[in-house]
């Protein structure tokens, strides 16, 4: 299977990414027969941020990340969006076959006009999912792991994917353009709880930067929310964040031991969040040594984007040539 | 001054076009000072032709048209805008630059929307004035040669170009990351009669194609619409199609003659139109000639579109440089 994945670069990944995302994914892509493709969203992120300066910085951090957590380069392919110009080429052309009122009833353009004001709105925004069709259509993707809320825009790829091969394989199917990808949607919810209890999210504010200096990566976790239980009385694991982010990470004999801590009694939060920072450090120690080589070798991160840009160019051009041939365009 | 114009790929040119536009342009590009960058709009007609081979067809009777009346590739550059794919590249930035509200209240897009029904309508002729933008500001152009039903769209290239220029400029216009084009909206509406007399228009199905063989040609004209004034009587010139057409060939002294012709009675319309097919014969031997041969030589038109998309890459790779630096994508 070839599995699709687009990162948005919307900031340095953080602990809810890395055990939402990042290690399932990786998980996936060492499945016998199973070959991923996972791209940096950087020209979907300029519906957003206009800054040059932090898109650049946000797409060294999530590069590095996934290097630093084994993601394997050899066998997948793993590209910045934004080097592969056949993604747009290929939104223009799917523009051509994408009825206006499929973008105007999309739910998240709906909600972001709601949120933004219309006159804010770009049309970037407007057509985003019209480049997200290209980003899947252009490598023959055949599974998509997408959250609930991409649903839609899954259903949209393959709408304007059925659109195309309609009008150019002469009623064969075995002449057409594209292969319709299949959306894998996630039904075990991984939600990992931010610092506040909150789901962890950048925009929140809540999360955990398992890269930053040890010192500052302890000051977040003791500021873990808890409740007011004395040190000598037994506490709830189930309820707690803390408890919870343990267990995540923990193996499950370490996970048993911290529940027989909580619930004796005579151990405070305190030691807990000393435990999960000493768990963190110990856990990620060659994770946070390649994120820094990465980020302090920026020229090593190249090389290997580089190299992953010509991996997808070369399966993006051959689209591209099937569709510009269909389309008269070659 | 550098002059950009972009043709529609909508079919292979008639004498309309010829007189109204390509003559003209050619003028204008054989002024001292004056560089041309010309390329045929492939990548807009797929908001309305899907089909490709027609596509196909009409771009290389376009190139052939142009290179057949003398268009300086040396000095000028001729390409097929899907062959530069910093077009769409462009496109998808300024995109991100483009308020919804600017796109919705396009008279051109309300006119189809409102001609085809919105649910027809497709994100393509949509965001077609932000293809076009991008088509403009990629090659740094100074002057866009506009009918006046284009200056709205020209208006809509400044604000976006504007609105990318503010967000990168930090306040310095010697920063600037696109040059701003004028318009030049030709007066003098030079509109060319059909046979019907309305306006020569391939959907109208009255165009002249100086192209097609003799005798085909000497059919068309005898078509044209004349009144019922007897061969004896004399005759009105300036109402009349014909002499209109004659007129807009010949030289002053033809013209004066025909006139004479016109006015003295005994001259039919048959003499005519007779006349005005030897004119065109005469006038465009050498046109059609080499039409021919560019026709009948793909290879050496391909060979003349390769060059000229070689270097109009150049200068498209150095724009996009600059917009990639500002925005964050280098």
């Amino acid at each position: 299977m070839r599995i699709l994945t687009g990162i948005q670069s919307s900031g340095r990944p953080h602990l809810g990414n890395i055990l939402g995302a990042i290690v399932p994914a990786i998980k996936l892509s060492q499945e016998p027969g199973n070959e991923s493709f996972l791209f940096i969203a950087d020209l979907h992120s300029l519906t957003t941020l206009k800054e040059g300066e932090t898109r650049r910085e946000y797409v060294r951090a999530i590069a590095a990340t996934w290097l630093a957590f084994g993601y394997d380069t050899q066998h997948n392919t793993l590209w910045r969006q934004s080097r592969v110009p056949e993604h747009t080429e290929l939104a223009w052309y799917l523009n051509c076959f994408t009825p206006m009122p499929m973008l105007q009833n999309a739910t998240s353009f709906k909600d972001k006009a709601d949120k933004l004001g219309t006159s804010v709105v770009n049309a970037g925004l407007f057509t985003y999912p019209v480049l997200q069709a290209a980003d899947i259509l252009l490598y023959d993707a055949n599974l998509v792991p997408v959250g609930k809320d991409q649903r839609q825009h899954l259903e949209m790829t393959r709408d304007i994917a059925s659109a195309v091969n309609r009008a150019y394989n002469n009623g064969d199917p075995a002449r057409d353009v594209f292969v319709l990808p299949e959306a894998r949607i996630d039904e075990r919810i991984m939600t990992i709880p931010g610092i506040d209890g909150a789901k962890m999210s950048k925009s929140y504010g809540n999360y955990i930067d398992i890269f930053q200096p040890a010192n500052d990566l302890y000051k977040v976790i003791k500021k873990i929310k808890s409740d007011s239980t004395p040190l000598e009385e037994p506490k709830k694991p189930d309820t707690d964040i803390t408890f919870q982010l343990y267990s995540l990470i923990a193996s499950d004999e370490q996970t048993a031991q911290m529940r027989q801590n909580y619930e004796a009694g005579g151990y405070g939060y305190g030691h807990a969040k000393k435990e999960l920072y000493e768990l963190i450090m110990n856990t990620y120690a060659t994770e946070r040594e390649r994120f820094s080589f990465y980020m302090e070798n920026p020229d090593e991160l190249e090389k290997e984007l580089r190299a992953g840009e010509e991996k997808a160019r070369a399966v993006a051009r051959q689209t591209i040539e099937r569709v510009r041939q269909a389309m008269g365009f070659n």
